[in-house]
């Protein structure tokens, strides 16, 4: 099953080392990992995408619930939640099929974020599987280069 | 100095272990790390942020590029690059409240994703300082949880 776990911990040198260790230690790969401030700068919020057998991923959790440096950690996969992710995509767009990537990035509310002679780059960020639908799309037209963020993910607000 | 270093790899347990310890081991924070899919699942790009000497960066850039899983890795604070950072943001919003919050949200160009009785869920894409200005604002509404992917960075397109 597909885990989406969100670690709140202290901003150090080696608490990354630390955590993704732990994964590795278990042959368990990550398929996103997001790492950024807070609005405390002494407190990181890292956002990990996993795969795995449930009991193994919950033994995990128990390990990284024990680090010194961990403040707080969810399993959103139990819960409902909002996930966003955000790609960067440098896309091969000749003058001629320029006018029809524009169309797909208007579409998707995405934006043009550089023009070249011979590409584009463009930006878009929502749904995982929406994001998944834009990269199909403009896969047809040769992507050039791209970078993900992986997702970010938040309990949904109203309690 | 600010670094943005972009490394490709492959996609297997322990490699993310294996370069955060190398940070680590110097005793370097990483301000922001991201890790997603490329157009090939078998490649991860990772987007790594990080402050200090520059010869010490270089070094740990040497040591990157010697690891076996490690396919290309680029300072892109050398050149011209493009750099896109995702937040989510819970903000207190009361009833009297909302209407401001909203044209916030408008004027930046983000959007509203979850909407609760006290609170709103918004999610803003862009540079660093317009996503940093984004979250100054709406601190004075008071911040509930926040989280950020971190910087993605690819070199400018026209060669």
């Amino acid at each position: 099953m597909r885990h989406v776990i969100s670690v709140t911990v202290e901003n150090k040198p080696g608490v990354l080392a630390h955590i993704s260790s732990l994964f590795a230690a278990r042959g368990y790969s990550i398929d996103s990992l997001a790492v950024g401030e807070t609005e405390d700068p002494a407190i990181s919020r890292m956002t990990i995408v996993t795969r795995g057998d449930d009991q193994i991923i919950e033994q995990i959790i128990k390990q990284l619930r024990k680090l010194i440096s961990t403040l707080k950690v969810n399993d959103l996969s139990k819960v409902d939640f909002i996930e966003r992710d955000l790609v960067l995509i440098q896309v091969n767009a000749p003058p001629g099929k320029r006018g029809e990537i524009i169309e797909i990035v208007n579409v998707f509310r995405g934006k043009i974020v550089d023009v070249g002679q011979k590409n584009l780059v463009v930006e878009l960020s929502g749904q995982g599987n929406k994001v998944e639908a834009f990269i199909d799309l403009l896969r047809t037209y040769g992507i050039k280069e791209m970078a993900r963020t992986g997702s970010i993910a938040m309990t949904r607000g109203a309690k």
